[in-house]
């Protein structure tokens, strides 16, 4: 049985990110925690972040039009949380949460170190839908930590410990259960 | 240690959705697997997919500016693989995969009545940006299983066994870490 509820951001599991910026004139470089980013284009790679206007983050952004993508470790979800609480206007997010700012490669935003993957953008779209406005990326450089990549630098994705956003809620990934191209000699076992 | 690779769609994880659209003309309705997904504004509650534009589901999308984002549990990896694998123009995909053509409330195109989570969208911008078209669609209605609910009508993540999207490999999700606004309690005990 079907149970219709109002018109809500269902969507689920999305990722958790830290954004990093650049600050702004005498502002300091801020984080913000988001979850509602999603990749938007394989070529040329682009992702989507949305950002309510009311945020710190919003303005550096639209100074900055540039940014970096942290993708952060399960490790650090106290820190992680505390980055989407609190606002960059009270908070020096780097120094009080322990961050290491390191120059980006491509882009004038600091990355995040202790991140094991960190994603270089240029803004290239940006969109007013509502209470959130939509940014639209061109990711123009990836940064691994060493330790994720395995021999042919590919993502070692159990060594990362990425996090996924449920209703409210931080969850740890379980276990690989098939890939792409790959899962459907599992289908005559399946239930209908 | 950084290692920097070309740009990539890096993000990680996303979520792993089943589209489906009504047919168009005497063409039958169709489902895509999708992992460029993502919530983009919250009010009004809004979502982007990215479609290639050579895929059957795309012109069908274009021709209904309607769809439905169905969420998957993690028993039905075969058929969402093959969902993703196949193209509509050569396979009947409710059809073949066993899938339930059930109608939406609020918009022309048909729910998947096996999965516990059903998402009516109807589009309200599409960008252009390469490879992929980015459709952005506003959340109509949504519809739950009544076993993934609650008594208070709240979600039950554990019984909904969504699939993560991560590198090409399909995941699930592992427990539950902490929940915005409360997981800051930890950061004592983490290291920097």
């Amino acid at each position: 049985m079907k149970i219709e509820r109002k018109p809500s951001t269902a969507l689920l599991p999305t990722p958790v990110v830290l954004l990093s910026v650049a600050g702004h004139g005498k502002e300091k470089d801020n984080i913000i925690t988001l979850a509602w980013v999603g990749t938007v284009c394989s070529a040329p790679p682009m992702l989507s972040v949305a950002i309510r206007p009311s945020r710190h983050s919003h303005r550096l952004v639209d100074a900055a039009r540039e940014f970096v993508v942290n993708i952060p470790r399960a490790g650090q979800l106290g820190k992680v949380d505390l980055a989407g609480v609190w606002s960059g206007a009270e908070h020096d997010k780097f120094a009080e949460l322990g961050f290491t700012a390191r120059p980006a490669k491509h882009v004038a935003a600091p990355l995040i170190d202790e991140c094991p993957i960190n994603i270089e953008c240029v803004v290239r779209h940006q969109l007013d839908l509502g209470a959130h406005d939509l940014y639209l990326a061109e990711i123009v450089a990836v940064q691994y930590d060493e330790d994720v990549l395995d021999a042919r630098g590919h993502v070692k994705t159990s060594a990362l410990e990425p996090i996924a956003y449920v209703e409210g809620e931080y969850w740890s990934l379980g276990e690989r259960i098939g890939s792409y191209g790959r899962a459907a000699k599992a289908l005559k076992t399946e239930k209908k």
